[in-house]
C-alpha cells in the first residue's frame, strides 16, 4: 500500500486544469503500486488513476513506461491509457513530482488464481509481448541476471540469518547462472511483474494489465518464468502443474516457444526465483519496520528456487516440447 | 492510512449478493480512516464505500454509528447513508468481521481550512447537533475527562521523554479539570472528532461530514472546543481569530450558545486540547514503529494546551458574549 504524497485540492484543481477532464468531485489516495502515490480521482468526465511518481523511479525511464502504456493500449491490449493534457503531454508534475493521468480500468486481482485465469494471463502475456515488438523505445532491465551479484554482496553478510547456509546456496546458484545462463533466446519488452495484482479480471475474463513500471527489454521466456512463478504454485509451496500447463499454452497458443526457450525453462525459472529472492532479500534485511512497505518474506523464493533446481526437463511444468513449439520459428 | 483485511473477490461478490447493488466492477483499498478497512466499491449500481471494522472498535457501538448516520442523513445532514440490504439490515458480515456499505460522498477535505470553510463547519456541526437530538441511542464518551487520568497513567513515567516537565504539567491540569469541569451544560450527540480530514468541500460549499466513530453523548460546547482545536490553529502553532470567530459564527447562527457555555469555553478548549494531547502521547509511546499508523506528535495538543490555559475570557476565541448567546434559552 502507498501514498507517500498528499496533493491539496487547490493543487490538483491546477493541475487538471491542463486537461480536459471537467471539474474535481474526490479523490482519494489507494492502497495500490508500492513504488509510487496513487489517487483515484472523480471528475464530472469519469474515474481516473493520478499517479506521482516518487524517488525511487528514476525519471528518465518515464517516457518507456507511459509511451509502452499507450503503444499497448493502441494495439488493443487491455490496460491503463495515459491520458493526455490539451498541450498533449502525458506526464506533468504535481507536488514535486513527476505526475500523469490513466484511465481507470474496471476489474478485480484474483486472490485464488484458478486455471482458466493462468491460462488467460499466458495468453495476455504473449499479446503483449507481441504488441510490444514495434515499440521504438528500450529499457535495460535494472534487476539482470548482472545485477543479481552486486545486489546479493550488498546483504551477504546477513542471508545467514534468514536462514543457515542461505549464503552458500545463493552462491552456488549465482555461479550457475554466470557460467551458463541462456544467451541467445528471442527479446523484447517484458512485464518483468506480472503478479496477480497486477492482473484484472471481470465478470470470469481477464480485463486488463496494469503497473508496468518494471518493464525492461529482456529474454521474452524469462518473462514467462516469472509470470509461472507468481502464479502457479500454491500457498503451501507445492507447483501446481494443472495451472503451469494452463498458463505456458496459453502463452503459445498466441507465441509458440522456440525448441531452445523451452529447454532452457528449468534454468529461467531458476532465475526468475533468484531475482524475486533477492530483491526480498535486500528489503528484508534493509528496509526499517516502520516503513509502511510490507516486507514479503524471500524464503517463499526459496522454495521456488529449489523446487526448479531439481526439474530437469522443462517437460515438468506441464507440456511437453511438441505442445509449446509447434508453429515457432 | 489503513487496510488492515484484505477481501477476496468471491466473499466480496457473496456478501454484496445480499444487496441490490448490481454487480461488482472494482474494488479498492484505500487510505481514509485509522481504525477501520475502507474499500471504494465500484459496482453497475454506482459507487460506495465499504468499511470493515476492525478490532479497536467494540461491535456493541456499530448500531449506535450506523444509526446515528442513517438519522443525520435522513434529517437532510450530509454523511455517508448506511445502505440496507434486501432484508432490511445495515450490518453484515465479511471476511469475520462486521461490515457496511455506505453510499459515496463527493467533495474533498481542505489542508488549508479558509475562514469561509472554518465558519460552514461550524453551521454543520451545529445542524449535527440540532438532527441528533431526536437520535434514540446513547453512548458514552470513551474519551470523557474521567478518563483522561487512567489514560495518563498508563504513559506517566515516560511523559517526560517526551518533553520534560510534561508530567508536571498535566498533572496540573488533570487537577484542574477533576475540580472545575462543567457540569451543567446542554448535552447531547457530538461528533468529537470532527477535524478537516472528516469534512468535505465541493464547489466551495461542505458536501458532508464522515467518521463518525468517536460520536458519543456528552457536552455540546465541548464538541464545538474539539473543532476549533482542530480547525483554527495554523502551522507554525499561533491561532487565528479570524477562523475561529468565523467557525463560532457558523455554530451561533444555528444553535446560539447557552451564557454558561460560553464562558466554559476556555476550560472546554484546554479538555479538548487534554484529550488529543493524551492520546497521541499514548500512541507515541506504545504504538510500535512497525505499524501502519502515522504517529501524531503529542506536542502539537501541548502548545494548544498553553494557548487556551492564556485565555482568561472566551472573547478571545474572537466573538464577545452578546454574539454567541443572542436567542439562546
Amino acid at each position: 500500500m502507498a501514498v507517500y504524497t498528499d496533493v491539496t485540492e487547490q493543487d490538483l484543481a491546477a493541475f487538471l486544469g491542463r486537461y480536459d477532464l471537467g471539474s474535481l468531485s474526490s479523490y482519494k489516495g489507494i492502497a495500490e503500486g508500492v513504488e509510487n502515490s496513487n489517487f483515484l480521482l472523480r471528475t464530472t468526465a469519469g474515474t481516473y488513476i493520478l499517479t506521482l511518481y516518487e524517488k525511487r523511479v528514476n525519471r528518465g525511464d518515464l517516457p518507456f513506461f507511459i509511451g509502452l502504456m499507450e503503444h499497448l493500449a493502441e494495439r488493443g491490449l487491455s490496460c491503463p491509457l495515459p491520458v493526455h493534457d490539451r498541450s498533449g503531454n502525458a506526464l506533468g508534475e504535481l507536488a514535486g513530482r513527476p505526475a500523469a493521468v490513466f484511465t481507470f480500468l474496471d476489474g478485480m486481482w484474483t486472490r485464488r488464481p484458478s486455471p482458466e485465469q493462468c491460462r488467460a494471463v499466458g495468453v495476455s502475456l504473449a499479446r503483449m509481448h507481441e504488441s510490444a515488438r514495434s515499440f521504438p523505445i528500450a529499457r535495460r532491465n535494472g534487476l539482470a541476471p548482472a545485477d543479481w551479484r552486486p545486489l546479493y554482496d550488498s546483504c551477504a553478510g546477513r542471508a545467514d540469518t534468514v536462514e543457515p547456509g542461505l549464503s552458500a546456496e545463493i552462491e552456488a546458484e549465482l555461479a550457475d547462472f554466470e557460467a551458463n545462463w541462456p544467451a541467445d533466446l528471442p527479446e523484447g519488452v517484458i512485464h518483468a511483474d506480472l503478479f496477480p495484482d497486477n492482473v484484472f479480471f471481470l465478470a470470469g475474463e481477464l480485463s486488463g494489465l496494469i503497473d508496468f513500471y518494471f518493464a525492461c527489454n529482456d529474454l521474452l521466456a524469462y518473462d514467462l518464468a516469472i509470470t509461472l512463478g507468481a502464479w502457479c504454485f500454491e500457498p503451501d509451496g507445492s507447483y501446481n502443474v494443472t495451472k503451469g500447463r494452463a498458463l505456458i499454452s496459453g502463452y503459445v497458443s498466441v507465441r509458440p516457444l522456440a525448441p531452445r526457450e523451452y529447454e532452457a525453462l528449468p534454468m529461467l525459472c531458476r532465475g526468475a526465483s533468484m531475482r524475486f529472492l533477492l530483491t526480498r532479500l535486500y528489503d528484508w534485511l534493509n528496509v526499517p519496520d516502520d516503513s509502511f512497505v510490507t516486507k514479503k518474506d524471500p524464503r517463499e523464493y526459496l522454495r521456488k528456487l529449489r523446487f526448479h533446481r531439481g526439474v530437469r526437463e522443462a517437460s515438468a511444468y506441464g507440456l511437453d516440447r511438441a505442445e509449446v513449439t509447434k508453429g515457432s520459428e
